[in-house]
């Protein structure tokens, strides 16, 4: 976290919207956390077109905030790739209650039925096997 | 929920960013959640200092989407009293992941340490503890 954070103030919620409270961040956690993306371009192709300067805005923030690193593409060493740190694979329980949120009160959601029921009759255990995939990478 | 809303996706976290992807919506959610406010005057004192336009706007739209809903006070005919819909607390599991997270990764939070200690441990059972409390309202 950068040392001088400008918090209106530190009530829990407002912390994580001085964080992550606008329309386009949680995309990009969502498309590292669920959708395998990594790169400047994966993020850019999302159906939500995100623009190359919110996109290169949001990235800059979110490593500054430590939720997400950035490294050189082992394969091609001009490309950068992003991961989430611990404290942005910690955000996967809130995805998850979003997710479970929406699933019920969008008639038209995407969210898979499998998965909504699962996180209705067992959330924890969703958490579990996500993390387990985590450590096993 | 008005009949055009106009989603960039009906991906689940994009469904709940289109509803609550700003830096103030969730303080409203908050107040009225946590912190027994009800009045646009409630609202407008709390300590991040939304401005009285946001706030009329943000209001506006929390009823539009079915989150809040308004009703003429009964101790002033004059004055105008806002709670949650079932809707909106359905976002509690979020709310409180959310203030777990911050617990977790903000070194300067204000959430309370038995708090965070009793989400930490069982946050089902707070949610329980918190729902029968509406429930008993």
């Amino acid at each position: 976290m950068p040392e001088e954070f400008p918090c209106r103030t530190h009530c829990p919620i407002n912390f994580a919207l001085e964080s992550f409270g606008d329309k386009w961040t949680l995309l990009i956690i969502r498309d590292l956390m669920f959708k395998a993306k990594q790169s400047f371009g994966d993020f850019l192709s999302s159906d939500e077109k995100i623009s190359t300067n919110i996109l290169a805005d949001r990235l800059r923030r979110l490593e500054q905030l430590g939720i997400v690193s950035k490294a050189t593409s082992e394969k091609n060493r001009s490309k950068s790739i992003y991961s989430l740190t611990q404290k942005g694979r910690d955000l996967l329980p809130i995805m998850l209650e979003i997710t479970r949120w929406s699933g019920k009160h969008d008639p038209q959601t995407h969210a898979p039925d499998a998965l909504l029921q699962r996180l209705e009759a067992d959330t924890p255990s969703v958490i579990t096997q996500i993390t387990a995939g985590w450590d096993a990478s």
